[in-house]
């Protein structure tokens, strides 16, 4: 079955791909901080259960199970958060077949439910979200209170507990080195702007996710807006400074360098696979290369580490990764 | 028509041309820097004339009618000397219409004939290069001692007056060092090697040209026949070392990105082309990669900057050249 980032969406030019993210707690449960693993697997279970059902249908892994490059690999999709990958005793993931949704149980919270969509769909996403969140509420008892909101393990997710996402790809605002003034700006908005790849000092990729940071005091619409307005005019501001980067010759040399090297290469780092990929996107974004953008997309989440090496058993070195990946590559840039 | 350069040779993969000069002078007149320009041209008139009918037909140019580019252009294609592109009056080029056959008229000595065959031809080129001496021997009073040989303006051509030369594309034994090994072993038996583009002390492309030294006490068969074993020679070694090269994946993945680059840049610099192109011949070569050898020659002489910018006259500046050059690596890449 193909996973929902193969898929196009809304402005994915230069929007990847739109997350929304529910946290909820059991009333009748401490918070999985001060939980055994029996309980955690007990909560584990009516969550489960609640869910039966469901569509779409959500298979469950007991994360202790994993191997520890299989969680990884779930943390590279972000599929879980970092943090859930060192797999305690009793906690769960909930996946749909295609990815798109997860719950992660007694992570920080009983559950953490996410929804993704490929492109900018912060409604569609909040929909079905609400949707699978509406049909657990039906059967337990949420901590929720009438004044707050929902009561979530850290303050800062107190009150909607929602967290929406919007994954860009700024591969001109970074060139030319707005991409900092505008985090700033951002920041004063009650939103939030960091890199999705490599360290937060030096992301590698251009790629950023910019999210909500206020919960309390607002309702999920109107959080959702605020998001939805600031992407539009980041989305206008990257079309004009890559317009200008891929009007000049020079800017066009580099992103026809990228892609030969990426369809010829036979020893590819991640690194560079994610510095030349990104110019690569950037062209296809700007209508010099001729590739599906979702092709793009898959190699950009497919050929991360942890997540080539699950799927590829032969990998046991981080040479034969980087020569696995310049294979994949090539034949993935060559249909 | 045509060029020589664009067709095959024996063991081409590795020899590049071979080129056999001869130096004569008329009995009747002074060395040609004893010369004024009415009088080299009345020489040119008398060699011109004597080799009337030829086969080849030779055409014939006045040097000092010629652009400095075009002048260079001729250089850089091996045609004439460097030293021939100060154009002085009186001076004249004889030239073949697939530019195999060529004839400095008044250049050093009063005749210096060259032929130029592709792949390793030596015997070839030499009894290509004696009929068309022989034609013009017949015709006017050669300065010969029977004693010494032919005599010429330099001692250094006195006997035969014959530089045989072979042109090497050895990037193996240039990548692990051992040309310069090479070069000190091919100095002591009586032969020179030198870097054909680039500077001396830093050669670029990797392409060498190897000629004999001695001229006097040695028929012009023997030093043919000791060039020809060194070069079979220095073929083998570079074969062995090429092997080695390309078995690497490193070395492979050096070869397809140098191609990737070639294919697929807009903007290319006359020694990174260089760069580049010597490794996807060492490619080629090696079997890695199936593009005709004669194509990747052609690119070798008719992408150097003075030859680019004579046969594009939309060429104004060294950023257009650039930009030029890439355009028509690509295309002849693409096709």
């Amino acid at each position: 079955m193909n996973k929902w980032y193969m898929n196009p969406g809304e402005q994915d030019d230069i929007v990847i791909s739109t997350r929304i993210r529910l946290a909820r707690n059991l009333d009748d449960f401490l918070f999985p901080s001060k939980l055994d693993a029996a309980t955690k697997t007990q909560i584990g279970g009516i969550i489960k259960d609640a869910l039966d059902g469901c569509e779409p249908a959500l298979n469950f892994t007991d994360m202790s199970a994993l191997s520890h490059l299989q969680a990884v690999s779930l943390a590279e999709r972000h599929i879980i958060s970092p943090e859930f990958t060192v797999q305690a005793e009793g906690t769960g993931l909930l996946l749909s077949e295609d990815e798109s949704v997860s719950i992660m149980l007694c992570e920080e919270d009983h559950i953490r439910l996410q929804v993704m969509k490929p492109g900018l769909d912060l409604d569609g996403a909040y929909e079905e979200a609400d949707s699978i969140d509406n049909k657990v509420d039906g059967k337990v008892n949420y901590a929720f209170d009438d004044g707050i909101g929902y009561l979530t393990s850290s303050p800062s997710n107190l009150g909607t507990a929602m967290r929406a996402s919007v994954f860009l790809h700024l591969p001109a605002l970074t060139e030319n080195g707005r991409i900092s003034d505008l985090a700033n700006t951002v920041s004063k908005l009650g939103l939030s702007i960091s890199g999705v790849y490599g360290k937060r000092s030096s992301p590698i990729g251009d790629i950023y996710q910019i999210s909500n940071r206020l919960t309390l005091g607002i309702t999920e619409q109107t959080a959702i807006s605020n998001l939805q307005s600031i992407v539009m005019q980041l989305i206008a501001q990257e079309k004009t400074s890559a317009q200008r980067l891929l009007e000049d010759t020079a800017g066009q040399d580099r992103v026809f360098r990228a892609l030969g090297i990426l369809k010829n290469a036979r020893v590819l780092g991640g690194t560079e696979f994610m510095q030349l990929i990104s110019l690569v996107r950037c062209g296809v974004a700007g209508g010099l290369i001729d590739i599906p953008i979702e092709k793009i997309n898959t190699l950009i989440i497919e050929m991360q580490p942890a997540t080539l090496s699950v799927t590829n058993s032969s990998i046991e070195t981080v040479a034969q990764r980087d020569i696995a990946r310049a294979e994949a590559v090539r034949n993935s840039l060559s249909q």
